[in-house]
């Protein structure tokens, strides 16, 4: 008997009623049918999300999660743990990538620290936009044990739990993440969920060198043996392939992406790291997958074959590959604008122009 | 002996300290190198073009030109010729994607009329943001004979030119057009320029059907067989090119970006049409090059050619096919957000985090 869990429970149903009626509605605007492309698609979707013939976004949520991973003793990232904690005061003081993004859209801005090597100075530990999960001082070495004990990762999935149900209405959710060593730890989910070698998953990340990539693609193909998670199907086991080769950070946006998909809240996914957590949700609750939005296609090389695997076209191939959620803010303007034109745009009889074919 | 006209005139040039000062700056920003991708080179780009190392955009333009095309008569479009009048007309009275899209960002929109088989109402004639050029009720049937004289493309070409000339202080150009038949005027520009068979430049424009496109490609052929632009490159005879199958419009496009890039305001391309028009303006003056910025990948087949050939990378890849400047103004929140980004992202010495390899 397979015990039940909160994130198996379904999550919310799409209005397919707003959706016919949000078509309809496209199929009369003042263009040729079709021209607006996957915006047209975009405000379909987003009527079937907010049971609305005509949705609009107004209320923007990012939440980052920040953890260290022990397999950084493995030399595969380019950038010391340290850099983890540094990142967390940089997106509180505002000048990250991110925190200027968020501040532009604008958006609900807050960060949560999983566990980090480094202690953060105590002022910066009260900060308002800041919660203090802290499960350990980052995760263990998955290269010679899991990364985390079955009791870390529950406390791990209860913390992205309890971010998606402490947000007031939100019509787009972001969940993000910083955490060094981080790509490795997703390499290793890609590796496993899609039963792809590390030599077709591993790529620079934030810009390891080529024997800093080897590396990488060692600790993978070592861990998926030690852990025995080789050919793994996305069917089998996802809890155990999150617990073993997984992060902090990562488990808490899997948790995210589950409760948002359950509370009916659209989810913009950002890049490599994000997109294996969503593999991760797909894997443990499939409904899942009819709430995200996948935001850009980043530089890593797994990250389109992921995308693929779970049919998604992203809306934007910019060569980013910074995490933190920034690409998927980028990508909000973009959405607005597909919405602005499904609710502002003057129909063929409004605007008297013909649509009779020639 | 040629003769000197004003688009063979120099181009502004480009401010390298300023690039260089730009790119010294993201070098320090709190980020992996290179990890922003293609916003990065935008920041650069356009401190060159801005003389500033904090380069930014407040003002932007829209001019969509319009005009009616005689080889409509060949059966190529799925709309009849009334569309441009009547869009003319959506476009003033705000309906229209462009006017959605420009009131947004905002940006300063106007319509030149270069000439339609209908007639606008005498009130909309007089609408402040609008403009007539109109040459003649449309241009000749190309299939027949040279779209336009020789008075005709220097007319278009002078108004054009006009336009830009006219703008005030301008931070990004977006020459839009309309033009019922237009996407077969282009696509005989592409194929005359690239020396490219129809059937690879012919698409479903605004959405004919396979018995139209059969048709369209027949007409594009025998179009440049009659006026003897096969296997001309891109050296020779471009103006002799845009007379014989371009349209009024389209030439105004040309005029737009040549005098935009001479005055020094960057340009931000839309789509099929508008790169039809960026290929002429860098064929007529090579310089026009460094001041294009290309928004989007059509769905037109022979679009992604043309923007290889130009050694362009668009910012988007949406599906879009509309024109009517759609494609860049949706864009421009995507430039806005990699110039923000280099103006407010903190370095790391502020931010206190390290720069230093693991």
């Amino acid at each position: 008997m397979i015990a039940h869990y909160w994130y198996h429970d379904p999550v919310q149903t799409l209005d397919q009623e707003a959706l016919s009626a949000a078509r309809a509605h496209q199929s009369i605007l003042t263009k040729p049918a079709g021209s607006l492309g996957l915006l047209e698609t975009l405000a379909e979707q987003y009527a079937a999300w907010q049971g609305k013939t005509y949705p609009s976004i107004e209320h923007i949520a990012v939440v980052i999660f920040a953890g260290d991973h022990g397999v950084c003793a493995q030399g595969v990232s380019a950038f010391p743990q340290a850099v983890t904690t540094q990142m967390i005061m940089n997106f509180l003081s505002g000048g990250a990538a991110i925190s200027v993004l968020s501040r532009a859209l604008p958006a609900v801005f807050s960060v949560v620290n999983m566990g980090t090597v480094t202690e953060l100075p105590t002022d910066v530990a009260q900060h308002t936009q800041l919660t203090t999960v802290n499960i350990a001082p980052g995760t263990a070495d998955f290269s010679q044990t899991a990364a985390m004990s079955d009791e870390q990762l529950q406390m791990a999935l209860a913390a992205g739990r309890a971010q998606v149900q402490q947000l007031s209405a939100t019509d787009i959710f972001i969940g993000a993440e910083m955490g060094i060593g981080n790509t490795t730890s997703a390499s290793a989910i890609y590796a496993a969920l899609l039963s792809l070698r590390a030599q077709h998953v591993v790529g620079p990340g934030t810009g390891i060198d080529q024997a800093g990539i080897i590396r990488k693609q060692t600790v993978v193909d070592a861990a998926l043996a030690r852990h025995k998670l080789r050919d793994n199907s996305l069917s089998h086991h996802p809890y155990e392939v999150l617990r073993c080769v997984g992060g902090f950070e990562i488990a808490a946006l899997v948790a995210s992406y589950i409760a948002a998909a359950q509370r009916g809240i659209p989810i913009l996914v950002d890049g490599f790291i994000c997109t294996a957590a969503a593999l991760l949700a797909v894997a443990i609750n499939p409904g899942v997958r009819a709430w995200l939005l996948f935001s850009h296609c980043s530089a890593e090389p797994a990250h389109k074959i992921a995308l693929d695997y779970l049919q998604a076209r992203p809306l934007l191939d910019l060569g980013l590959r910074l995490g933190e959620g920034s690409g998927a803010a980028l990508a909000v303007p973009l959405i607005q604008s597909a919405l602005l034109l499904h609710r502002q745009m003057a129909t063929f009889s409004q605007a008297g122009v013909s649509d009779q074919h020639a």
